[in-house]
């Protein structure tokens, strides 16, 4: 590793004029000594993206952040202090009784016009940024099977159908051995019915079962169903239990089916479509205390221009948000949807209770080393992402989005859950912001990697695609960030590849099950 | 398919001479007037491995199979009627606290010597069954790259080791976005603690992580860990945000690593080892009512020559022993051993009412096609497989088994749950018994695949390992078949190769989570 030496004179960045609080943006931080531009003085070492005390802060005192209270200070802290974990007590999280309720300006933001990608338009009327051949599954019992057959067919059958992008099994370990009637199942089995109608799939119906399990095709594919109406059954399902000839007629058969897609698939185009036909999902992981100053808001103002060009954008991450929820209930574009969001954040805080966890649960040793002292502090980060639209659909976690405009898609914040949930929302295509770094992907749609930093930009070259720290090195705007992303979205949903596409890399579809195994 | 005509009488089968019904044996089942060959008439058609009512039951006298009330009738059920699940109430489940307790005659059975196997031994103690380069990962966010490195390090190096049988990756989703601290975050982590040390992985410590994940891999190797004890830390751990050059660099320094565990694995060797040293996991799953009537039994008679050899087998499946409590808490080799079993069970019922199911959540739509009615009678079914011996431990989820002979390994009975807890435990060698048929198979051990009926075997014969129909077809005694099943974990274990293994088809590893995701 090389040592660079940054002659860069000592800086912070305050985010709101209330803050109590700044953070250090020099990439080596700043020694015990150091004076800023304002003639503040570092009265001890501060690593960057963690805070330095703008003020002395009384023991009792709130410590503030974006405007908002991120804890309460534990013992003084002297002006020019580093502001640790180990100073603050962290607040209450809003008494959800007590928010306030929608109260949305009625007019929302001036319509963006005349922007288009390239996409696969489907029956149904949504639209793919992708052409992938899906192949659904009812259980964990044929993934050996089924991997066995996807491997073949990308080699064998893949490079005679090039109009098609890849062969994705949507591989997971829910389906039978689980509480099937339980009342919380209905979140696992709604998310693999809507995972099958992901855009990215092409509306193309395949299921791969076994015979005997909990969890039937009919569930994914319901009598009468637009997908399979002018199919027989033998077209769209194949049950290994039916193989009159073991492994080797179980291959047989998938393959054939897999390339009678393959051919369908490769007849596809991509067309010009609207902006508004795009469903994007964001996400962080890995976070840092950069992602709320950087990337989370580039995202923000991207999410403007979505809403604005009509389009379909969802945030997510239940305890990302829980802490600001009073800053998102006034976005609501409705009292319904005011309520709504107050619905999932209860049902999460009974469901971490359950298991005798808390919404604290989610910091990482990560954040903690990343400037992020606690959960109130990441929220504010996090929900930078959601902009400034009104807030016009709440998804609960496996549906799918039923609106336009800025969505609450409520899912944990675990990465892969969030992929999936918002892939079953009918997401075509991702942004994840990422302080820490992160190889994360997706096989159903490309994943657009933020880095917060430009030191993480550079040193992870081939694995991030967009490089938000330039807000801080002073090349870019917040605003000009924007619509870089916002233009970024519409060039890769016409089919220009993300890193990890290149790479061929992704994780694991991630089911949320809050419902017992059996 | 051809359709044979099957000209055998009608057959059926008798457990316990206190049954009430008898389970029908022809392929075909038997037709309305069929004669039995005790003069038994059956009333109407009844399906292969379903039940027949071998005199007039009066509607709430109880239906006895196994010399076990698996059910109370609902209404009158006349002699030569197909007993059906709607004509049965379930019996409520054995009350914990009036199971009997331990009373084992104390001699157990007569000691089995002179057998051996070749197999792989380790530092510290154990034996492998297989020779496998395992990667532990911390988190699912490090999956894409590792799974990257490990196809190209089966194409390119491991045709240079070919003492080595498999690169195996650790993937799992737990390890962020979880609540890591609640009560029950002590299952997962124990299980990819003792996963990592599994016998068949040869005592290799290595471990991928990101770097900010929660699960630490201090938690997996500990300061002073016998397995990293000479190492230094950059020896057996790569976290991939060290990377200093993105994907490329993560990719050059995992097949690094790789190879230099590969060179170490291919020196070694088998040797003999005595059957003591074999830890052999016993499951089911796709179960029909022959499961409790030949392939389980017949591994009750293989386990009971495992432990008079002094070798280790575990039988599992919370749901499916529940039923049969009170039969296995006399078998305790002592009062608290049967107390283990009790607590593990109320555990699991407190587990299952917390999600607001229970037990009866377990059977599936195949196992009531296949003649099983309820939990209970499937549940009797499934202990056939601990044969006769005292239980010498009980094993909770995610821990290793400390002592030798039968254990009973507390684990949810979802096939790729149990399995992977069975490894966990050190579980060499794996059985799994099926009645509907089911391609399972891992790839941290071997699986045999036992068919409960021939047709299923033959129709499968490149999937299924052993047929026991052939109990029903009068080819062989149960006797005859557990010896036959003793001596095939003899030659699998010392390296004859499983049809799942001949194929390459595996499930995933699945980690049991009772605790919540963030
Ligand atoms: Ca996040
Ligand atoms: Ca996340
Ligand atoms: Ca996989
Ligand atoms: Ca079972
Ligand atoms: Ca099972």
């Amino acid at each position: 590793m090389d040592l660079i030496q940054h002659s860069d004179s000592p800086r912070y960045i305050r985010l709101h004029e209330r803050d109590t609080v700044g953070v250090v943006i020099n990439a080596q931080g700043v020694a015990a000594g150091s004076r800023f531009a304002d003639d503040l003085e570092a009265i001890e070492a501060i690593p960057q993206s963690h805070k330095v005390a703008l003020r002395d802060i009384a023991a009792g005192e709130a410590v503030i952040r974006y405007g908002q209270v991120i804890g309460y200070a534990l013992r003084d802290i002297s002006r020019g202090a580093w502001v640790t974990e180990q100073q603050l007590r962290m607040p209450d999280a809003p008494a959800l009784d007590k928010v306030p309720g929608a109260a949305t300006a009625g007019a929302g933001l001036e319509p963006l016009e005349g922007y288009t990608f390239q996409g696969y338009r489907n029956d149904d009327g949504s639209v793919g940024t992708r052409n992938l051949l899906g192949v659904s599954t009812t259980v964990q019992c044929v993934a050996g099977v089924l991997e066995h057959c996807v491997k073949l067919a990308r080699e064998t059958l893949l490079p005679k159908y090039p109009n098609v992008d890849d062969i994705v099994p949507l591989i997971h370990s829910y389906g039978c051995g689980v509480a099937i009637n339980a009342p919380d199942a209905v979140v696992p089995i709604r998310t693999l019915y809507n995972l099958s109608r992901n855009p990215n799939l092409g509306g193309q119906a395949l299921v791969i079962g076994l015979g005997c399990e909990k969890l039937q095709p009919g569930q994914l594919f319901p009598d009468n169903d637009a997908m399979t109406a002018n199919q027989s059954e033998a077209e769209w399902l194949y049950r290994l239990q039916s193989s009159e000839n073991g492994f080797s007629g179980m291959v047989e058969h998938i393959m054939g089916l897999l390339e009678r897609r393959l051919e369908k698939l490769n007849q596809r185009r991509r067309e010009t479509c609207p902006a508004s036909d795009l469903v994007v999902g964001m996400q962080c992981g890995g976070s840092d205390a950069f992602s709320g100053i950087t990337a989370n808001p580039a995202l923000g103002v991207a999410a403007d221009l979505l809403v604005r060009a009509g389009a379909t954008v969802m945030f997510s991450e239940n305890t990302e948000v829980r802490d600001g929820i009073h800053l998102l209930t006034p976005r609501a574009a409705s009292a319904e949807i005011a309520d709504a969001l107050v619905h999932e954040m209860a049902w999460y805080d009974q469901y971490l209770a359950r298991g005798m966890a808390d919404r604290s649960a989610n910091t990482t040793p990560g954040n903690k080393k990343g400037g992020l002292n606690n959960i109130v502090e990441k929220a504010m980060g996090s929900i930078a992402k959601s902009g400034s639209s009104p807030i016009a659909g709440v998804v609960p976690p496996g549906e799918r989005v039923r609106v336009k405009g800025l969505n609450y898609c409520a899912t944990p914040a675990s990465d892969f859950i969030c992929g999936t949930l918002q892939l079953a929302a009918g997401m075509n295509l991702h942004i994840f912001t990422t302080g820490r770094g992160t190889p994360y992907g997706l096989a159903m749609a490309p994943v657009i990697k933020v880095a917060t930093r430009s030191e993480l930009a550079e040193r992870w070259a081939d694995l991030i695609d967009v490089d938000a720290g330039r807000i801080l090195s002073g090349g870019v705007t917040l605003e000009e960030l924007g619509w870089e992303i916002f233009r970024l979205y519409l060039s890769v949903a016409s089919g220009e590849k993300t890193w990890a596409e290149k790479h061929r890399i992704h994780n694991d579809l991630v089911l949320f099950n809050p419902a017992p195994v059996t």
